[in-house]
């Protein structure tokens, strides 16, 4: 047992609503503060004065200078599991080019699916590992999810979730594999949409289960993807195998929340094109609202209409949706601060949305605040006023991450 | 004189128009490049094996791995030198509170003048010193521009000018010192805006000419600011003393840029709000357009309009615009990345604004291209293919940096 502090503030980010707007005052903010860690869990959080008479026995880190605590970040929809690069994909985009254009010269995200698909899976590890590892050391995020679907077939499929299984071992990072094997309609399938969705129910999901390699399923709704109709019918297979469920919603068209909500899914991600309809559901509803600002910032599109989901009693969360196509930047904490910036969040709403909110999203209830109970995985940065943070919009960087109790940097 | 190199790819930038759109197609790209230095200036620049022959004599500095040669780059507009944090503004700002508001609550520029008036030089020196080495390191920007403007009156607009200069000894960096007096008119100024202007001209200006703190001039030309006659008078009295002239013009409102190009400006920076009429003028002049993206990514607003600026013949360049108020992030290549992504900037076009039009914006033409006979300010990426700098939106980081042909990092 040990008591690390004290910090000039502890932003516990704890007692706050699960759903909804969040007003600066009503974050817990402890001047002096300090946590009391045990075997990767807090025990106690509160003034280091009081927390030193409280503990009297326990071993002291003493942290020197200004400092702020906040919870590890939680990254909750991110395709870190790649290969190959895509910027000839984002010179053609920023020169004008189309969609098409850009799918004609051998680009988009098929092209990520056959340098993905020829590599093997310990450069995958490798690559993941790497990323993954700059998240949590410059940027102080804890928790990522990693989704597979740049595979496509059961082999490929199944060797980019077992590299981000093993990718875990190389980072001190908990990586969430999610599976997204309906990512698109492989080219190279013989058969209809519909057909390749009941190809990888039968054939992927049970090793998925039984290895137990991802507990959690995505589709991307879209027209140049999956349609409502043949997508429900995939989610529910995929949920009466146990799975948890999630789905890239509303990026270019609306429709995709309204599934997920039907479905009962844990998070609808994108919503850039939600209209009030969607936005009145998904605040009505249990699943968790992904706002993905570094797809606009990749894409050169707007942003998800954060404020309103807010507003209409949704829960938000914010990711960095790092991948090779849209968003090739990763970097979650000046991607929500710019956001913020553009959507008028609080500080309260945008730290809540990379902190706790995103937990819910990937379904963790023992993360995302510093409370007892919870684990330590926490990061501190220089400045003795919590605001500086956001304000910054991402230049400051934690000077110090503690994952699961343990100081990693 | 050395020789450094082999670069999987030098990128000179040389050859290139001065004005008007580019396409990457343009760039002159030398793969396995290297670059001839002497006493701080490029003396060639060509392929390694070429030059190893023409140069046999030479010392080499080897580079091993991949890695893609550009220009250090230059941002040509901050306001990095200041004393204290405006992150309540920030908070106020994106928690929806008026520009009224946050002023009601001390906030604004003003904020930041009372903070930098009481701020010793000393510690104006070690707070910008620290923000440009912070540029230089991690950004690879070897030229940075500074405006005073948190002082508003004579002393202090002189203790910052002087800092900047101090800082100057502090960093590898040039740093280009421009007086922004008239950045808005002082709370405590007896008298209209016009008398203000007056009184600058009078009892600060030949201080500055004479103890030359700065060659260069600005002025924020804007409702809440300085009107367009009484800056006219200002910068035709400026010009009149020797100074170049720089505008901060069309930020909320159009009008600023008609003045910048009638009085000959080298630039005219902002634009957020330049119409059509404003776009011709400025393509049909020789005053570089600056766009910001720093600010309207601080707050939340329209990106200057980049396109309609190229395609109209305008020279464009981007700048940070760093400063405590709207724009707190710092960081260059990040801002020109999305800006790009936004406004569908070809990357050759992105990276002639941050290089050598940037250089043009402050009247610097011994730099910005890799080319014989310009300062040898340069730095390296660690990758085989240019490209990949901008698409990874700022998160690619240079791996070493020159100043004036000596390694700093």
């Amino acid at each position: 047992m040990k008591c690390i502090g004290p910090f000039s503030q502890v932003v516990t980010l704890r007692g706050l609503p699960e759903q909804g707007a969040l007003a600066d005052e009503q974050l817990e903010i402890i001047e002096a503060g300090a946590v009391v860690v045990d075997y990767g869990h807090i025990v106690d959080v509160g003034r280091f004065d009081q927390l030193a008479d409280r503990y009297p026995a326990t071993d002291t880190t003493l942290i020197e200078g200004e400092h702020v605590l906040l919870p590890g970040f939680v990254d909750c929809h991110t395709h870190c599991c790649f290969a190959g690069s895509r910027a000839q994909d984002y010179a053609m985009r920023v020169a004008g080019k189309s969609y098409l254009d850009i799918a004609k010269a051998g680009g988009g995200i098929w092209d990520s699916v056959t340098q993905t698909r020829a590599a093997s899976r310990s450069e995958l590890v490798r690559q993941t590992a790497m990323r993954v590892n700059r998240l949590v050391r410059e940027h102080g995020v804890t928790t990522i999810e990693v989704k597979s679907g740049y595979g496509l077939d059961v082999i490929n499929e199944l060797k980019i979730l077992r590299a981000i299984r093993e990718a875990n071992l190389y980072t001190p990072a908990d990586l969430i594999a999610t599976c997204l094997a309906a990512h698109l309609k492989p080219r190279d399938f013989d058969g209809d949409a519909a057909g390749y969705l009941e190809h990888v129910v039968t054939a992927l999901l049970p090793t998925v289960k039984r290895d137990r390699l991802a507990s959690r399923i995505d589709i991307f709704i879209e027209e140049s993807a999956f349609g409502t109709a043949e997508a429900r019918r995939y989610l529910q297979q995929a949920k009466a195998m146990g799975f948890e469920i999630t789905v890239h919603a509303d990026q270019f068209s609306a429709g995709g929340s309204a599934l997920a909500v039907e479905c009962g899914a844990l998070s609808a991600d994108h919503l850039e094109a939600s209209t009030d309809a969607e936005i009145a559901l998904l605040a009505g509803s249990d699943t968790v609202a992904v706002a993905l600002p570094g797809a606009s910032l990749g894409l050169g599109m707007g942003f998800a209409p954060a404020r309103r989901l807010l507003d209409a009693g949704a829960c938000l969360a914010v990711a960095s949706d790092w991948n090779p196509g849209s968003a090739p930047m990763g970097d979650l904490l000046m991607q929500a601060a710019v956001l913020g910036a553009y959507e008028k969040l609080t500080l309260a709403e945008t730290l809540a949305a990379v902190t706790y909110r995103a937990a819910r999203a990937l379904g963790l209830a023992d993360r995302g605040t510093l409370d007892a109970g919870k684990r330590a995985d926490m990061q501190a940065y220089p400045t003795a006023d919590y605001r500086d943070i956001l304000y910054h919009q991402g230049a400051m960087k934690p000077t110090q991450v503690w994952k699961f109790g343990a100081c990693i940097q």
